[in-house]
């Protein structure tokens, strides 16, 4: 069961609206959602009541964003656990929601791990709900330091790989506040760079076929002052071509043992651009995104979307009209290739900036030991 | 002044509309348009009784398409002279109209020049304008046959470079019938392949921002049979790194005289993964094309437009929303960078097919050749 409120009108930019966040009114707890799939136009919450709505808001992308689906998972299973549903049967439900981001099954399974734990000590399930909640607030907490630890780092790699300032930034997909605790993973390190006084500008991406760029980076970069310009994907050659790119940055979704990086598809082809053009690329994400137990790139399995995002568009100002529910753009029965993410190997990754620093080269040796450095911290 | 005739519905198939043609009904001589904005919702005509109306459409690309834009240059001239207008005004008019395409130009002239040579012969102004028609009416039929040779050489060159048929083209942009006189550049090609059943699928990359792929190639492939899929831009990566791509053909706005190719934004980035990948990246266009007077890609003037077509989706069966007419796709007041086409440099073309033959490596001197090849066969 969902419910709405919707936000519009000029008071829009005044009001910060948290990305997801729990909640406990007199009816019961809920976890409350913007819901990406309105924005730019409208600023809409979903509540959801239960860990099933939130599997529905994970598949339509109302949620998205690999650490922001980490903590979504996390939540989900504390609001199965207070509510009383089935802890395994939800766990299951919201770990299979979306395959490629690692972080989705990882805050699932710390929730569950946390209730399991609990309820096997002392057997009461209000006790074990509190503590799989208590792992979700955590992991939140623990994304927004990650945020902040990850742009420090990213702006201090910046600054050594082109010293002197004056940014020009491409930027592929969104990686800022709605897929994150805090401010975000590559769209953080942008910022930092905004606050500083050395971003010059950032090129923003649309990303079909969602148009996350259009829609979510374009919002975040107008929130927050930041110089920017959109452009059709295909448009970034042109702008490499003319030297007007000094760094790609972009986030990830599943990093496998081996460096390959899972991300937004497109992200591949301005790797291999900015390869041939001699220009840093750069991956943001947590720690938790690398997975030692995907050996390789090959071993990523990639989500294939419907075709109708491709064909139609699915704006939500839009009457529907189409079989997927949009405008069509293409003939009646065209077939869509429509994979989500696409796989960029470790050669073309110039860096890799987490929370526990900067690897480059990225490479598994380096990767191995970047994980046990951060197992090493969360132990101490 | 336009008129429209649309035709919708079963019988649309049955049908074949020419992408442009003269006629000359009571009330005088007027060029016929298939408005290709409005495809694939609807085949309607565009009549233009001016060469203004004309100026319009190729502004608004109702009438797009290297080849096909110098056919309506032509008749543009043809149709200021036999309606008694300026002759001059009216050449001048068409070929600023777009500036890249050389063919534009390059078929206002041709009239132009006819309509000149006929009235410095005998003075008189209908002669003049029946000397100008045949020059577009000729221009036309040289194109179909220019599209039929081009076709041939390219599909020769394809079983040489690809043994054993079975291709899996990636195309972008569109570049058939709608851009032609004929049967197009690069999908005349495919289409080639295809009646000879050597053509496993075509890739059919949308081509943001006004998606000339999902709507018009996309509509050619189905009208002809052949086996499509639809893409958005930023997916290819994925098909190269797949291997599922075993050649790219495009067309060509302009070629300068080193080589470089000026084409639809996009098609740039396709080059350098064709050739990250090691596959081959074939240029289709008219020896027309070919620019001698514009040495090199940096001197080729790519035009930019406007914003509103990246951050609005203007699609003619959707009520009018933003500024621009279209709807909203990122936040009100949102900067794009829109440039129509980008430059491609030779060394990363495998070949140019044109009407006169095959050229591999594209060098300037093979340029030369091939266009002093050209004007003889002209003069013979």
């Amino acid at each position: 069961m969902a419910d709405r409120d919707v936000r519009t009108g000029e008071d829009k930019r005044s009001t910060e609206i948290p990305s997801i966040r729990w909640e406990e009114p007199p009816e019961g707890p809920v976890v409350v959602l913007l819901d990406q799939t309105r924005l730019p136009a409208e600023e809409a919450e979903l509540v959801c009541t239960d860990a099933s709505v939130l599997v529905g808001a994970i598949q339509s992308l109302a949620v998205r964003g690999a650490p922001l689906l980490g903590i979504a998972g996390a939540y989900g299973v504390a609001l199965a656990a207070a509510r009383g549903f089935d802890v395994d049967e939800a766990a299951s439900a919201l770990r299979a929601a979306r395959p490629t981001a690692v972080n989705l099954s990882v805050g699932v399974d710390r929730a569950r791990s946390a209730y399991r734990a609990a309820l096997a000590e002392d057997g009461d399930p209000q006790r074990a709900a509190a503590a799989a909640l208590d792992a979700a607030l955590a992991l939140h907490r623990e994304d927004a330091e990650a945020s902040t630890r990850m742009a420090g780092h990213g702006l201090t790699l910046l600054d050594e790989l082109l010293p002197g300032g004056g940014y020009r930034i491409l930027t592929h997909c969104n990686s800022g506040s709605l897929v994150s605790g805090g401010e975000g993973t590559a769209f953080a390190v942008a910022l930092a760079a905004h606050r500083a006084g050395r971003l010059r500008r950032l090129w923003v991406d649309e990303t079909r076929p969602l148009l996350q760029g259009a829609r979510l980076t374009a919002y975040e970069a107008a929130r927050s002052g930041m110089a920017y310009t959109l452009l059709t994907d295909n448009a970034a050659g042109s702008l490499f071509a003319a030297g007007e790119v000094d760094a790609v940055l972009i986030g990830a979704d599943r990093i496998a043992a081996d460096g390959s990086v899972a991300n937004k598809v497109g992200s591949y082809p301005l790797a291999v651009l900015a390869r041939y053009h001699h220009v840093p690329f750069i991956v943001v994400a947590p720690v938790t995104t690398v997975d030692l137990d995907t050996p390789d790139g090959e071993s990523i399995e990639v989500e294939q979307r419907p075709g109708f995002e491709v064909t139609e568009l699915g704006a939500p100002q839009v009457p529907v009209q189409g079989a997927g529910g949009g405008v069509p753009l293409a003939p009646l029965g065209t077939q869509a290739y429509n994979p989500a993410f696409d796989v960029t190997p470790p050669e073309l990754v110039t860096a890799l900036v987490t929370d526990e620093g900067a690897v480059s080269p990225v490479t598994a040796e380096a990767l191995a030991e970047l994980c046990a450095r951060a197992r090493q911290a969360a132990l101490s």
